[in-house]
């Protein structure tokens, strides 16, 4: 962890700025996970990544910046979610609910979303950010505005799925960590659809 | 914050023994609440409270059971969650949507959520705590032990309730922001309903 050569990542990507780069954000996204969003220093980051602390401010300026560029640029997540937006409409609830309950449990996205909680409870600066990447890609996604009301359900469908990841993952409930992913995709998967479903 | 004399509280037990253990309870809870579970040290609870760090250990043995303590015994939130378990089967769901959603808006009672919600995202101590006091609860109130699938149908409403207090008040969504308790009550209530109706 304290190493001074940039770890090494199958990314193919490791010459010069944008190794460095590349470097820097797994570093954040390693302790952005582990630390918090408070809790994980530029020095600390610097120091994992094998660089000056003065590179950090020359590439993402501040840890806001940083915090953001670790979430919506390396991470694979939004758009392995948003893959799961073609197909089937009638699927479209399990195919969201099994994808993002994964997302949970895999290896390169779980440090991530772990990362995600918790800054966003203990920060609420990084609560901002969260908010506004996801309410932004929404946005985005979309060339017509989406109204209110599909807007609340919609993002009442995220507030479910992120509930039931926290309470399986993060609190350990029993009932929520010891099913599988296909019950708990039974369960869930027609609630999703019918928030998703335009009224 | 820093008085040397317990602060006072409506409660009208502040005598001996019972008065200073609820201004450690107290102090506690409003730590926890502040900075989290491994934020909130014995010693700054014990000047907070305006009593020897020993008195602490004393009443409470250690920081866990303090933890506890200072959510069971002294937040009303479990008897007011049960007030809203008697009355019309059929409305069931939207009791219990209104009371949780209005417990995170109620100035005592909020800063229990909070400092819940910030504890078990940023310590797996306080995590299995949380999740240990919701699964005691749940079997002490019944006699017979509730079987697994209806087990899980209960959290997944407690889950569902979790990740939407938590995109209103702590990531600040602003599609759930900016809702009334009473749309989002016209939303949540029927699939709380159906995750706790008996199947």
């Amino acid at each position: 962890m304290t190493s001074t050569t940039p770890r090494r990542r199958p990314t193919g990507r490791r010459v010069g700025d944008s190794g460095t780069r590349a470097a820097i954000l797994e570093a954040a996204q390693d302790l952005f996970a582990e630390r918090g969003y408070d809790g994980a220093s530029i020095r600390a980051i610097a120091t994992d990544a094998g660089v000056d602390p003065a590179l950090i401010r020359h590439f993402f300026t501040d840890k806001d910046t940083l915090f953001s560029a670790s979430i919506a640029e390396y991470s694979t997540i939004p758009e392995r979610i948003a893959q799961t937006l073609t197909g089937d409409p009638a699927t479209l609830g399990r195919r969201i609910t099994a994808q993002y309950l994964r997302l949970w449990e895999d290896d390169e996205t779980q440090p991530v979303l772990f990362s995600l909680a918790r800054s966003a409870t203990t920060s609420e600066h990084a609560a901002g950010l969260l908010a506004q990447l996801m309410v932004g890609r929404l946005q985005q996604d979309n060339a017509a505005p989406i109204p209110a009301a599909r807007l609340r359900r919609i993002t009442l469908a995220g507030a479910h799925l992120l509930g039931v990841a926290l309470g399986r993952h993060v609190l350990k409930v029993p009932p929520l960590a010891l099913a599988s992913i296909d019950q708990l995709v039974d369960e869930i998967a027609p609630i999703i659809q019918g928030y998703l479903a335009a009224p």
